[in-house]
């Protein structure tokens, strides 16, 4: 079964003996860091509680097993519980003082650049949130307010290109994907990188690897440098989603709604290709942002897209998607079967279009301003087993109501399959009780049971998935 | 009495006709500048009290008019009475609206690219300080805190390279002087340029300007490209001294003390040329700095240097300083009379010292964190009548509090010659009163009136120099 | 069977539908291409027997039919019958003029930027032959002068790197091999590339392409830029394999002895993966070489490899090698089976060695002058059913000189296998007849009927293999 | 008298202590120096009469002594007599070694990096016009034949650049001129510069200089890197004019006829300040070409201008080119008088018009083909006794013959002035003899003599100006 998974570089490289051992070295961080003031290595260096040491250690971690085999968080931790990290400061900036490291970051002892620089990334953005963020700079109690945090982190991390054009296409889909969907990711990264386009995704490896080395490949064709391979992270995925290297441009946002909202502003498009609950979140995102009224006038191209064996897939979701958000649904997307140039061809369309918009409109490119994403869907969601019963899924609300609430509900199910403290609440307290209007609720329970089926929940482990809910219909 | 004075380009290029009118434009910034906020364009927009549009306005006129004749800040904003600038969020990032602007910053119709990246460079700043500062993210009642605002400025600029050996000279003297010391300046730029040395100066005419132009020839024999010609003002100073275009990093401090630490805390080493007040200013602060108990062990070579015809110049400072501060103080400097080459051979191995010191200590390159700036230094100096007059000039003080207080008086003196605040006040209430020990007080007089007489106190305007002070002994 | 064989982009990307059709289009050469001067542009269009324009229209199909799926070059000539290019000097430069082009190397209608790199070689190429060679600039009687040749013809290419430290290794091996094989090859381009080594190939697909396609995407992790992916070629063969447009630096060779000796003069390393004739001849004529008297204190690390699947076949050869050129001949190489890490290692260190030895005898990095290249070895061999009759494959004669009948041996099948004018003879002659020493002669038998029972000899067409020579022995 | 001639630095800094001494190194050629072959590394090595040792030494001291005071070849080497320049083959490359080189060349030990760039180009340019040209590539008996030569030596220098736009403005002048004109010529270079225009000279002192600097800091406040100063020069002149260390394009042509083809094919627009024979010199050999009818459509901006003090020196030129070859040759010029920008707009414009032109005809933009230069302009001229009597300076001539011959008797002049074979004629056999028709001959007498009282002949040396020349009437 494991064989036509994708997990691994494997996927490209025939397989290969697992690199073992751990590593101690001193490293000067590469390419983009800024120079650190005294009081941020202090708060770096700050192992208590209130410091920022013990998630520095997590996300470093995470970035130097990039690649590995498992998504649950823990093991990594348990597998490298000596590995420390250290910021010293230095006459020519600053160094990185690594112990036992995962020896599979290097190569005859020297650290591979491109995970120097995912390293550096991570320092950057922990500084970054703990001192401007955490400072107060930021009203977070107001839309405004957060979407200039989610400005602030976007530009300090060196994403925001004032003079490009459009051109970044956002790629969602599973972490855990058969090996013909992982091939056809590819296969559309490819199409897309010849033609100009640079990729976007939430950094993990399946749906978010693929389509940026198919780009990789053909960049060098068209002998194009500067490339943009952007992952997105957050602190609570970043373990079971470890970045892949090819990922030149790292983020983490604070949670899952800023990394959300990141994608949809800074995104010229959207490519959905199949995934799990995770994917499913986040379409119920987006869908429920196009379907507010504020943004009646919104022009972002979104395309469903997956090989041949994929297609059964994504009946079932249009099917889902128009029972609970009404057929006019469909015409905020388009589905497009096993045709990767199609793909390409329609995408970067769609994206002239994008900038054709934001000129006629005097709008910026690398961020889209217009865009409103209500308080609502920028309150990080914490999926307690309160919270996740009181989940309104009812066809008599809004659509953008309901399709928040959905994306609720799909959220806390990645957290109690992959993320540390959900899993924890769910080992403690049982599975998640999610209730709500008979229909959707049976048609939701059919796609999730789907899902499981296609193995589709989590990459698959030494037993069968247990899920982390259940589902239950109102009155 | 003009023709051998230095404040254009004239010395560089034979007199030309001064170029006239105005000119508007839509200009799209050029190199650097990160993408604005909508609060942020906001904010600049503002024309209320509360905004930054007048501090904008006045700032971009000065780097408009780069290279003008008087140093009389208030002509200047009279001679373009309708000249406005807006900042546009368009589609590709910001652009910059001029309306009525100087003509001599265009050619043909297109800006100087290189004042187009001072203008970029006039908005990060102005906006940096309004936002990161005032918004509290800074203590600024604490040395450490304000040591910290200095520190993020400069990093908001760029002017920290983490990765680069020493080799940054900050180049100190007069706005207005002779024509054989300003050719002297120019020399000894020529020869720290051959040796890789990048300037830093406060960014005016004469001593300010002349270092970066024989830097440029040198860097252009040495085929050395990305050189830096950092140029260090503050809103009070910008107007009288503008910026010349040969400065490829300008940095606009908030106040006239972080410029000052600014300069110590970045620079390898210093040279002071001849000059006037300001000048003297920048000698006492720097020496009350190095008299500090805490700073003994500091390195920092600091070279005196003028041609043959300013012998007499740096014998006077010499006296006073070793009657003010006592014999010892003379091993801080070294004074070198007539000799380029040797200045830039002492200067290069002085910075070589201070590499090996920072490589022993572990401390950055980029920053001289190890120096103590007490409060006293860095709280902003009010020159009013009161504030100068309370001034206590006394050799029965530690040096370097006596250092601190002599540094206010050239501050303020500098205010009532060239700053519109002190000139108002000077009109209003006459002269400032500055008292002392006699002996100190005479040997001061005799020198002030020494700079009256070699006309280093103002650019010779149409009237004599009307001194902005007068001296009286205690007791 | 055509399933485990690789020969297409396919085994990167899942298969895609073929690009049919045609494209006319007037492209701008980019990157690299010197102004041509009249003359040569005039040559470039002359179409008569004497001038260069079918040879340029002959490679430039091959480049942009780059990928495809058959090794018979005529077949490619018959599938674009109406193919044109010319060359036309314009205002900036030259352009080129496409008519009824492949439409796979365009993207909607614009050309592959790597493909339009390959073609300006490809002129660039033919036009230096035609004018330096051809004018008798050189002296192809003789030894140094040939060698003098190749290293112009490499000069022009802009191939010799004064700068940079030794780093390039020449793979060999098929361009027709098994899936397994394919991966390995691809597997050791990757830890090569980790290690910082370039690549160097024949420039068709299979083991000439797997280096380079693993090697790009551990440079990318690296961040390196600037990587070389060199493909040395010549005429009668760029059709049959054509350069991949990985390929960054293409140089066509005049004929088959100058690319060999180029890949010896400029590769630091030389790995030979599973291959057939080609790499039979290959390995010939570098062993030929290293045991030339004059070449003992020569140091070219020289690894033999493959997957654990191609053990039996480095057997095969390493008894061969032994049985005729005697025992001691293995001390000149290393056989790895399936560890390519051990192999980058293995090589990185051996070219270290290399890197020393140079620096110890003065000598170029970037071109082996020190290499004794015999006449010989130098002369074409024109693979005529006589020459090759007349070759002596007998144990008495000095093994550098036997070696260097067998390697014209392996010459001769492979043009009788996939070179047109080869391909022409044998149709009408029927196949060569190759006689020697019986024991030699029986286990080259032996060893070429393993070639063609592994699908060595030619990519699988329609029939089966039919051999293009006969073995006899002698006496 | 000294004091107001420019030949030095000195105009730009202050005089400084002449560098005096010698400096023996070893160098690594820097920025684009071509790997050698052994062939040119032994031919360079020669130091017989046939080999080019001599021409190696002579042109090296020449560029080492960048900036000295005299034009006197000859002293230079007898400053010198124990220099000497080895080509070294080594691990990275070439290295040169230098003995008993000039100092000034030098700082702290090191060579300075232009001067360093400027010996590679003189190795290059040895190198090749002695293989490629000598080697009989091109038929130098032949208009084309030269013509493609030239091409060559241009193309092998890398000068010709295909992509850019027409920007490339030949400054002609002489290298003695009065401190105001040498001032206006860096006025001049200021305004060009400030509108992206690139400079090309002889690349002596005076009227080649000027541009250059004021260029120089124009494109710094512009921020144009990339920037071109093209020097082209010949043996015969080196020595005399050596190049400034801000030439970062050197070009060794191998006579003066080639460089002056060189000028006129590779500018897009002329501009000549005063100067003496030899500015006159291109003069003639310009409007010559234009007057030939085969140039009848040509487009070749061309500007004489210098400060008001020159008005008068152009007023004579002016008079006395319509009276020799007719009042019509005033539509070839322009002169302006005193205003570098008016200057700058026009040959913007021009240039504008240029870059049309080549467009409409689909001319190259990098090389000027379409320019008939007749064989009789291509020939070089040996100023023999012989050859300057038997010149035929009458108006019965066609007026582009006539033009030719009084090139070539300003081009005897230069040499009997500052060639070094031409001085030595005039030791032994006096000065030539000139002799034409009458009205002709007054007028070029009268404007020889003004040359000589206006030292625009030859540097002021210890003794007045000795002509080398005598005029006398025919019939």
């Amino acid at each position: 079964m494991n064989s036509n998974r994708e997990a691994r570089d494997e996927d490209y490289l025939p397989p290969q003996p697992p690199v073992k051992g751990v590593v101690s070295a001193r490293i000067s961080p590469s390419g983009g860091l800024d120079v650190l003031s005294r009081n941020e290595v202090a708060l770096l260096r700050d192992v208590s509680a209130s410091g920022l040491h013990g998630l520095l250690r997590r996300c470093a971690l995470a970035v130097l097993t990039s690649g590995s085999e498992s998504d649950d968080p823990r093991s990594t931790l348990e597998r490298y519980p000596d590995f420390d990290i250290q910021v010293l400061q230095q006459d020519r900036g600053i160094k990185l003082e690594l112990r036992h490291a995962p020896a599979q970051a290097f190569v005859d002892g020297q650290i591979i650049r491109g995970i120097n620089e995912l390293l550096v990334a991570v320092v950057r953005d922990i500084v970054y949130a703990s001192t401007s963020l955490a400072a107060g700079a930021f009203d977070l109690d107001d839309s405004v307010g957060i979407t200039h945090a989610v400005f602030e982190i976007l530009r300090n991390a060196r994403i925001l290109r004032p003079h490009a054009d459009p051109n970044l296409v956002v790629c969602w889909g599973g972490h855990s994907i058969a090996r013909a969907e992982y091939d056809y990711t590819k296969q559309v990264g490819y199409q897309l990188g010849l033609r100009g386009l640079d990729i976007c995704t939430g950094c993990g490896p399946g749906a978010m690897k693929g389509p940026m080395k198919g780009a990789t490949i053909a960049h060098a064709k068209q002998r194009r440098h500067h490339n943009r391979y952007i992952g997105i992270t957050e602190p609570g995925i970043i373990a079971a989603e470890s970045p892949n290297p090819i990922v030149n441009h790292l983020v983490i946002m604070p949670d899952i709604e800023k990394r959300l909202e990141a994608f949809v502003r800074i995104g010229h498009g959207i490519i959905v290709f199949p995934g799990g609950v995770g994917t499913a979140e986040e379409i119920f995102y987006l869908l429920g942002l196009l379907l507010h009224p504020d943004n009646t006038g919104q022009n972002l191209p979104l395309i469903l897209t997956g090989p041949r064996e994929s297609a059964a897939y994504f009946e079932q979701i249009d099917r889902f998607l128009c029972l609970a958000l009404g057929a006019g649904i469909a015409r905020h997307y388009r589905i497009i079967i096993d045709d990767a140039q199609a793909v390409a061809k329609a995408m970067s369309k769609g994206v002239d279009r994008v900038r054709e918009q934001r000129l006629d409109n005097k709008d910026a490119f690398f961020f889209n301003w217009s865009l409103n994403v209500p308080f609502a869907y920028q309150q990080p969601f914490q999926p307690t087993h309160a919270a996740m019963a009181a989940l309104r899924l009812h066809r008599d609300r809004p659509a953008h109501e309901l399709a928040a609430d959905l994306r609720r509900a799909f959220s806390g199910i990645v957290a109690g399959n992959v993320k540390e403290e959900g899993m924890r609440a769910i080992e403690s307290d049982g599975p998640y009780a999610i209730s709500g209007e008979p229909e959707i609720m049976r048609a939701l329970d059919a796609m999730l049971q789907a899902f499981v089926a296609q193995h589709r929940m989590k990459l698959p482990g030494g037993k069968g998935y247990q899920p982390c809910y259940r589902i239950t219909t109102d009155g």
